[in-house]
């Protein structure tokens, strides 16, 4: 039984001046966590009872799948993860750190290699396969801005599986079993989500599918179609083309276009000088950039802009992009700012990507890579031929959705999981190799699966928090009932006391508010700002007999016989 | 159910080349336990559940004891601990590390400073004391030779506890209540332990006991008295001092004592030249230290060494020690090596300090402060006076209680727990104060407590294993139950299921071996190495309507009844 009188508690009555959002402003109001450092927070008495009911839903949902627990350190040598380029590709968002030998470590980001490397060391039969494994542990990543409290920690508790298999087949499966037990498991949470098609990114590997929750204040924007259920991360959106009708352009015409370097004033000198009565849509934009030290020309329509995260994802292999800057125009005089087209790209020797909707046949109004000229009936296939369509343009409310047409909504959410098809990657890095039934080496596919623990407590109040406090699940909050005695006579505590004995030995939690000192008016306010999710309010109704019951989620408030509360608060926890 | 036939294990045939002691080589070869780095290792499947049932008993009895859990990141910011001047004390062995805007982090290898802090953010009055809040937690130390496996790793977890009270005898109170815990608490894990005075060295304070679990492979030297109890680690053992019955010595005589810069050849010169008929201990022996800058002179009887880190946990305010070298000879010339005496100390202005069997009045044969002579009769209070007594020559099986007088024996052991008198050193570093009753501001008294977690996991194995594999305590095994189906015949295996889900159904945890490739030696074997504390085997006895039961602790063996199977195993498991 959590008592108040000496719980190590004091809750807050303003909101920390450092929170932005609802999660991070009421866990540290009510007393469950506390900031140390830049997105690194310690944990009072609360918040820890709170992550223990995450990570034992986290747990029982896991073992339930016959998923196998394991146990890796958080500071790790720096060898696997140079194997696999990680140790650089990291970038300043990686812990390192030397020994006292001058060795190299780093605090473990995730743990791809080293569960590799694990089951390397003990399994080297296809007869051993599939096996997956997890750890509930500390991870590390030096973000750039940690912010939202625990939602984007330095330091953060996570969940992380692998699925080890021996063919593309196997790997569907394990999978797809993950992809079962993270519903289960964020349903037990009572968390809502959408489950939405994901890039790898970084990873590596195939398919791979986000865990959103929705939340106004999340940092991951995707997109829903509310007819057909598709959703998408805004990287991951496939864009629907249209078929424009086609008829066959005439040939290309150089116009004087003085002083128009970008689409708007373009627009206006089109529509002025040539009566062409376009928009933006029907000019082209020629977007250059750097992709690992070569130019590259991407090309999108002109009323949208190129979204580099959602380009980067797409553009394979590539693994450092940037805009051209002005010393890059310095260095090729050829691409003139303000009015490059594609029509000289294969003179110019520089790789032309294209947005979906630059259909072959389409024709545009373009730079002619000449200052103050630009070009109209430019056709994609007849005057420029592109090395690649790439999803590059910005993503839109309202753009189609590419299965079922309807115009899709951009929504907001927290990522809580993520499941990956790493596919060899590692495996062929670290030479994870089974014999086959055949005596043959193979290659182990590999799948990457993460909760993020901490992360999963914050979404939880972020979905479920109201103007007065944290609402949590039964199966997450602090106790299940949240008895409060009040008066100055003895009655009312000794019957809270015995209310709360008698729900204790029935299997329910509980948190009795027995201070004497503090007023009824700060119990119930403390007992809101907490959030667990039945109160009994044990004080002047006694007279009659009887004691309140207010549910925390609806706010519903009702007196009931003393002889019932523990039938009726029973019945409010079903 | 732990099925062996789908569990992430591989047992080993052969120890570990680079294991030493019995729990590392076991643990390794029984598939607990893997490395990664020098001092750091991950855990597979079997290790996990040792690991987290040694927590869970000690999470069990901390939370009976009243004590509440918080938790801290292991990541820390510098600045608590550059003010009570811990960032250097540490030295070598804190982990240090930049994050990317070049701020000063250390990996905590004990969290006094943070503790100390989170209760000044909460509480502020003497009514909110006394409070005892604990953290299960993974700690780092850069040891300078991890070694022994988990017992001295550098990523390790522990149960560090902190007291705070207003008063000493608040404090004394706190102590005690840990102190009991921590006896219910080694008692459930198993483990044979004594309860030792120790020194609290660098962490300042005064009373402190050490829990060192007996083991012949254990680190800890530790003396004991096996009439009276008294036990104590070398550090901390008082020294009778005998009381000689002192006669007055002649004057000083100096002597001519030619190439005798040792003890032995100024014992054979004496005796040879002087027919002195002495032996070593009448000599006396003047080690010249570096103390904080400053040379001392410590004085020992000439039959035994400085032992330099019980000279330096006695020592009260020294911060570094070291022994005189040739260049601090060189710079000091009236220090004549091998011939010093304490006569002359005052002249070349250098603190004395004597073991305390340089009691008062007591004569030796000592160096003279020039080459080649000694001189004898050199008088304790007449030809010389010391600055303090303190507790400087090595220990000695065979020494006496100080409590009894009985000769001591010297044992080996591992630390599985040590309980602090902190007092105000943090506190005061820190400013915890709270308001006494008359509204006055008083520093905070401090406890501070731990249990290495993954060390008792080691503790346990070393003190109960025999010479074919582990032996657990059913409350830590992976299961109380290991089932073995032997045999072609698909009915040992049937069998050995109905089995294993009864006894689960009666709350008994089971490892089942149900491989059907493995012979029945390699079941048994590894039955016998992974250590669970029943072992039943289905197999050939089943023709007659039996099974085999076999006791992992006495190694006994019997043949039961199938009908009373669960009835046996749960008696043996009484």
């Amino acid at each position: 039984m959590l008592r108040m009188s000496s719980l190590f508690l004091r809750t807050l009555r303003d909101d920390p001046s450092d929170a932005s959002v609802p999660s991070h402003k009421l866990l540290v109001r009510a007393g469950y966590i506390r900031p140390i450092a830049a997105g690194i927070f310690s944990w009072l008495p609360l918040g820890v009872i709170v992550l223990r009911n995450v990570e034992r839903v986290i747990r029982e949902e896991m073992d339930r799948a016959g998923f196998q627990e394991v146990h890796f350190p958080a500071l790790l040598p720096k060898d696997p993860y140079e194997r696999t380029a990680r140790w650089d590709e990291y970038g300043p968002a990686l812990f390192r750190l030397k020994d006292r030998k001058g060795s190299d470590y780093l605090l473990g980001p995730t743990h791809e290699e080293m569960f590799t490397l694990m089951v390397k060391g003990e399994y080297s039969s296809y007869k051993d396969l599939p096996l997956n494994i997890y750890q509930i542990q500390t991870k590390y990543r030096d973000e750039a801005r940690p912010r939202s409290g625990i939602i984007r920690g330095r330091e953060f508790v996570m969940k992380d599986s692998y699925s080890f298999d021996v063919d593309d087949a196997g790997l569907e499966v394990s999978y797809n079993k993950h992809r079962d037990a993270y519903i289960s498991t964020f349903d037990r949470l009572g968390l809502s989500y959408n489950i939405v098609s994901a890039m790898s990114g970084a990873m590596g590997g195939s398919k791979s599918e986000e865990f959103l929750a929705p939340c106004p204040t999340g940092e991951d924007t995707y997109v829903l179609c509310k007819s057909c259920g598709y959703a998408a991360n805004v990287e991951a959106m496939v864009t629907k083309a249209e078929k424009k009708s086609i008829d066959t352009p005439p040939q290309i015409e150089v116009l004087d276009t003085p002083n128009t370097p970008t689409i708007e004033t373009l627009v206006e000198v089109m529509n002025k000088k040539y009566n062409a009565n376009i928009t933006a849509a029907e000019t082209l934009k020629n977007v250059l950039l750097v992709a690992d030290g070569e130019p590259i020309c991407v090309l999108v329509p002109g009323d949208r802009e190129v979204d580099l995260k959602r380009l980067e994802a797409n553009l394979v292999g590539v693994k450092e992009l940037r805009l051209f800057d002005d010393e890059d125009f310095a260095k090729r005089k050829e691409f003139v700012k303000g009015y490059v087209g594609p029509q000289d790209a294969k003179r110019f020797g520089i790789k032309l990507y294209a947005d979906p909707r630059i259909v072959i046949g389409s024709h545009w109004i373009t730079g002619a890579n000449l200052q103050n000229k630009h070009a109209r009936y430019v056709t994609h296939g007849r005057d420029f031929q592109v090395d690649g369509f790439v999803e590059a343009a910005e993503v839109r409310e309202g753009d189609s959705c590419p299965k079922c047409d309807t115009p899709v909504v951009i929504d907001r959410a927290i990522e809580i999981g993520h499941i990956f098809q790493l596919g060899r990657k590692y495996a062929e890095a670290l030479e994870l190799t089974v014999l086959d039934g055949q005596g043959k080496s193979r290659v182990v596919t590999m799948g990457s699966y993460g909760i993020g623990v901490s992360r999963a407590v914050a979404a939880i109040a972020e979905q479920t928090h109201d103007d007065i406090g944290l609402v949590w699940p039964k199966e997450i909050a602090p106790a299940m009932v949240h008895i409060v005695a009040t008066g100055k006579e003895d009655l009312p505590f000794t019957t809270a006391e015995k209310i709360a004995l008698d729900l204790e030995s029935k299997g329910v939690t509980v948190m009795l508010d027995d201070r004497k000192e503090a007023s009824p008016g700060v119990k119930f306010k403390d007992a809101e700002l907490i959030g667990n999710p039945v109160i009994v309010i044990v004080g002047k109704a006694l007279a009659e007999g009887k004691v309140e019951l207010r549910i925390r989620t609806t706010g519903a408030k009702s007196e009931v016989l003393l002889a019932d509360v523990i039938k009726e608060v029973l019945a409010a926890l079903k």
